[in-house]
Parts: structure tokens; C-alpha cells; sequence
């Protein structure tokens, strides 16, 4: 996933739209939590096996939702100054240590 | 972000410790949002410009807690079959076919 | 607020529709974080200051939300066997203890 | 349960520490919502039939964070003026005429 690519083009998406006085961090934030709640809403009523086999249409509602995410949290370490990949793999470094 | 190689990193961790019994998309969609809720805890009672210029300590947790939201989609992505990189271009392609 | 008869009225209609079998304590916190997020979303582009305020249709919409969320919980206190105003009353004498 | 007197006595709290500064509406949905994902997490690894049968020290933790969120949105219906008792019975009602 090339992260500096997908940035730019959601910087000129804002910028065309005069979008950045609405994306602070904090409002970044929220909205990734809100486009979070679009994908567990999926998987309220559904069973853990039911969930395992998503017909397609809900998969690809899924697979919207974690678009939406992805980009935000991407808009929001770009806000933050932060390296997506570096972040992430800090985190699994860690995991690793703990966990293995 | 080379997304085949962190997901191998991830099913190991997961495997060794015996945790697919866990990994319904039901519940990593579950653990991924509890993780952004500690994303949005860092921000919930400071200003947008507090948010902008978060202190080294702050920033180095939301660092953490962006890595663990990605690692859980990855994971999610996996068990449901889902390509990242496909799901968050397409999102893209389709902010930038509706905003620019 | 009348919490019998409020779970009372709740559970009848659940019942008309043969929902219990989708009320688990894990999907009813679920369903109640979905409704959360709909209530943070009202807010998650506007200033503090505008938060404060809502024009009278974002404030009915809030208003709806709260009422899905305190519904939803009542329904998970209801299955937890939990009396919402002792545990809410026992937070309350807490926050007493620490803050005042 | 009486939200007169407990929106008092969170108003007292609230006032005694000065914090009325960061309770805009927006800021109190944010750390609703964060509570809200704490009840999340208690259930996030657990299987339906385990969230019906929690053990006395998850049960008592979730009856913690269900205090936490209803004082959090009394706080907020207090900001936004509106009534708790007068929205959920509105959501209640609403629920009645369509599901029954």
C-alpha cells in the first residue's frame, strides 16, 4: 500500500474542497470512530459463524467501511506528523516481543 | 505499507498462541473499535488546537493506538477475505469521483 | 425516569418480534456502541462552540440517539441483571469520593 | 431513576473542579462514547452465550461503565437541554408504532 500515494490524493480531495479547517486531529479522530461504528454495525445481530460468511453485498459494505478508516487514519497521521508504516510496525514489533 | 508481510507477521503471533478460535470478523471488528476509542480518548478533552500540537508522550500513544487499529483491520481484511490496498483505492477513486 | 416500566414496554416488544435470541450482553453493547457513534457523528464536524449550538433538527437528532443508547442499555442491564440506577447511582458516589 | 437530582450532583462535582470549560456537547459525546467502548471491551473476546453468564468481577466492571455512560449523557442532555425521560419515552413510542 504505497501511503505517501494515497495521501497526496486525499490532500488534493480537501484542498479542492477547502476541507482542512475541519480536520484537526481531534475531528479526524471522531470520524474514523464513526466510519468504525458503520463496520461493527455488520456484525451487530450476526452470529460469530454468521460472520465468517458474509454474503456479498455485506462484504462489500465491509470492505467500504474499512476504506473509510484506512483514509481518515491516514489523513489523521498525516495531521499528526506520524509514518503509518513506522507506527504499525513499531506496534507489531511489540506484539512480537510479547506475544512469541 | 507491505500488507502480505504484515499479515504473515500477524497469523504467526496469532497462531502461536492459539488465537484464531477468537478471530471472528465479528470480534476483530469489536477489538478494532475498542482500540479507536482509545484513539479518541487522547483527544476528548482537548481543544482542535490542543489536538494539532499534541505533546511527545501523547503522540507516541496515538501512535500506538493507530498501529493497533490497522493491525486489527489487517487481520479482519484476512479473515474475510478482503485486500486492503483494493478496498481503500476504491474508496478513494470513489471520494475523488464524487468531491473533485 | 420509570426504568420497570420502560424495560417493561421493551420487552414486549422484543418479544412480538422474537428478538431475544439476538440479545446477548455482547450484541446489545454492540448495538448501543453503533447508536453512540451516530450521536458522535452529529458533532464530529462541528467547532466546540457549535456543538453548543445545535440547530432545533441536530438537536431532535441527538435527542433520538440519546434515546437509543439509554434504550439499549436498559435492554443489556435488563439481560445482565443489573438495576441501572444503583450501578448509575454507584458510579455517581464514586466520582463524589475522588473529586469532591 | 431521578435525573434531576443526579444532573445536580454531577453539576456539583462538575462545578467544584471547574470543569465546565471542557464540557461542550461535542467533548461530552466524545468521552461517552469512550466509556462506551470500555463496556465494549469486557465482551469483545467472549461468545454470546459467555456475555450471558459474566463472572461477579466483569459483571460488576460492566455495571461501571454503564454508570459511566448514562452520567456522561446526562451531563450532555443537560448541555443541549433537552430531557432524558422525554427522549427515550419519544424513541419508545416510536419503537411501539413500528414493531408492534
Amino acid at each position: 500500500m504505497n501511503l505517501d500515494e494515497l495521501t497526496a490524493r486525499l490532500h488534493a480531495i480537501r484542498d479542492q474542497n477547502d476541507w482542512r479547517q475541519f480536520h484537526s486531529p481531534k475531528n479526524l479522530a471522531m470520524a474514523a470512530s464513526v466510519e468504525m461504528a458503520e463496520l461493527v454495525e455488520i456484525f451487530q445481530w450476526l452470529s460469530e459463524d454468521q460472520s465468517r460468511q458474509l454474503p456479498a453485498e455485506k462484504l462489500a459494505h465491509a470492505g467500504q467501511e474499512v476504506g473509510d478508516i484506512v483514509l481518515y487514519l491516514l489523513l489523521l497521521c498525516a495531521e499528526l506528523g506520524l509514518d503509518m508504516d513506522a507506527v504499525v510496525r513499531a506496534k507489531l514489533a511489540d506484539s512480537e516481543r510479547r506475544f512469541t
